[in-house]
């Protein structure tokens, strides 16, 4: 399940790296459940691209649904663009800048639709995944405003962390909390400090668990956030999240630490893309975008049924060019 | 790609069977979608059976789809009740009683926008089917109302054509049209005598041929209606159709013969019911229900990839009990 949607916190100059540029990152989610869903945008006018082009983590998640056939439901977690990939809807609106008092009205109403609507899931399993730039600076917002250790990655090489706290200190002035003063509260933190998509994330996790489905966090620290979100709204159980070894080398963050505390089992999956020279490839070697879109949960379904990742790098690159066909190719800088 | 919506004209008395009364036939596309998609309703409040208690053939679909593994995308046609499962939206609202003026104002609007997302779609290979209550009597207003051979079946044993022709006559006054007055028109008919499903799916139709996708119009003679107004939109190619036998068996409709003047390849698939005695089936045997919901189409696929009919039984029964499970089993009259 992929929970895409907006938050106008990627506005923000230096926040996100999920688009070209400001005016286009609000397309990305529409454009990546399009790619994951039919393999191309249908409705998205866009690629999504980094500013130095590296291709958005959707042509990672798509490649292995190519491969092995995964049933893909994207929920509507606030997306602010028409999307043509089929959604689920749960009430979910475009978030406004955390640094406004009240960006996210809409959080604890999506948060109490998704759970029962993950409740009502007759699978056996789900992974589940997230596209919302700006996400990691809403996490970093939801954590301070639980009280929790604060830990987030970043889609940009150089995590922009001392811009992401002032960010999120001046949404607890705007909000007038303090750190913890959510604590237990999971849809105060959200609603004030957070974004849909964590919202709706948030809300699927719970009702999935107490609806006895096996659900597994596919995402670096933003889902990571959802499962600290989990704990305060009163979830014990261990929760496992596989991510991409881009999230766990990150230096910026120590994801395993974080993980520990929260009772989260990890399995990280090693595309090793430095094995294959290429533009979809090389700007995650050089430490952009790390994960997204279900990513690393792909990577790690992939692994699980015995697909060779020298077969997924190359099935990435046939969804590249299918991508880029009659575009121009970005260039990536290195 | 399902399209599922709803028209009032489903309200009037005797028209559909495609609901245990007339408070529950609102929710009948959203359950049919749900299960397709899940196997079982998952917001819908019902699982859609006739007044006799004959399933609604989503659990054949359903079965096909468990069989073979069909991959589904929901177009909502203008549902009235939400539902849990994703759908893409074309701007279709729900449809008034065709007996009004001006009942589907949204139908142009939905053809374009349908006809723009078909066009778009990367597969080589779509189905299109259909749910919605009263579809075949809206489906007769727009033969008329293009002047076109008036050839509807009925999800009731015994087809109420007397009670179309008149509600399809207060209609044509009430839009002041005579037969075939919206020729080569398909928005005017859709729009004065239709219903918003029929709507999407025309454009789907016409943008999916534009964009050389191979399309099957999977369903019985609403699905017929689509290639009609496919014809007064200007498409001239070959049109495949994939029914059942209750369809193509029915007294009051010469399906042949009309699929001929349409230049529309039938593919009719016997589901040989009658070789097993089950309530999910012995409806269908008795005449009602006869398709929807693509069950022809479905069929068609499941015999096409070999799997014997007798396996596809044992499934709907399989997909039946589990939809029945902890509900009072509906006692068909034979």
């Amino acid at each position: 399940m992929l929970v895409a949607g907006t938050t106008r916190t990627a506005e923000i100059d230096g926040i996100s790296a999920a688009g070209a540029d400001s005016d286009l990152l609000v397309h990305t989610p529409s454009a990546d459940a399009e790619i994951v869903t039919y393999g191309e945008p249908i409705r998205a006018p866009v690629v999504p691209v980094s500013p130095s082009g590296c291709p958005t983590p959707a042509v990672v998640t798509r490649a292995v649904k190519e491969l092995i056939g995964l049933d893909v439901t994207v929920v509507d977690g606030g997306l602010a663009e028409p999307t043509g990939a089929p959604t689920v809807t749960v009430g979910a609106r475009p978030g406004d800048d955390v640094r406004e008092q009240d960006p996210v009205s809409t959080a604890p109403g999506a948060l109490a639709a998704a759970r029962k609507f993950g409740r009502s899931i007759p699978d056996d399993e789900v992974y589940l995944a997230e596209t919302v730039p700006g996400g990691t600076t809403t996490a970093l917002g939801v954590l301070r405003a639980l009280g929790e250790e604060p830990v987030v990655s970043s889609s940009l090489p150089q995590n922009p962390l001392a811009l992401k706290q002032e960010v999120v200190e001046e949404g607890l002035q705007a909000s007038s909390l303090d750190p913890g003063d959510a604590a237990d509260e999971p849809a105060v933190a959200l609603r004030r400090m957070g974004d849909p998509v964590l919202a709706t994330i948030t809300g699927l996790l719970v009702g999935l668990v107490e609806g006895d489905t096996a659900v597994t966090l596919a995402g670096g620290t933003q889902l990571l956030t959802a499962a600290a979100l989990a704990r305060h709204a009163g979830i014990e159980t261990t929760l496992p999240l596989a991510t991409t070894t881009f999230v766990a080398d990150d230096d910026s963050v120590d994801l395993r630490a974080a993980a520990r505390e929260l009772n989260v089992d990890l399995t990280v999956t090693d595309p090793v893309f430095e094995n294959r020279d290429h533009p979809a490839m090389n700007a995650y070697v050089a430490g952009e975008a790390k994960e997204g879109v279900g990513m690393g949960g792909a990577l790690a379904l992939a692994d699980a049924a015995g697909i060779p990742m020298a077969d997924v790098r190359e099935r990435i690159v046939t969804v590249y060019d299918r991508l880029l066909d009659g575009r121009e190719s970005p260039e990536p800088e290195t």
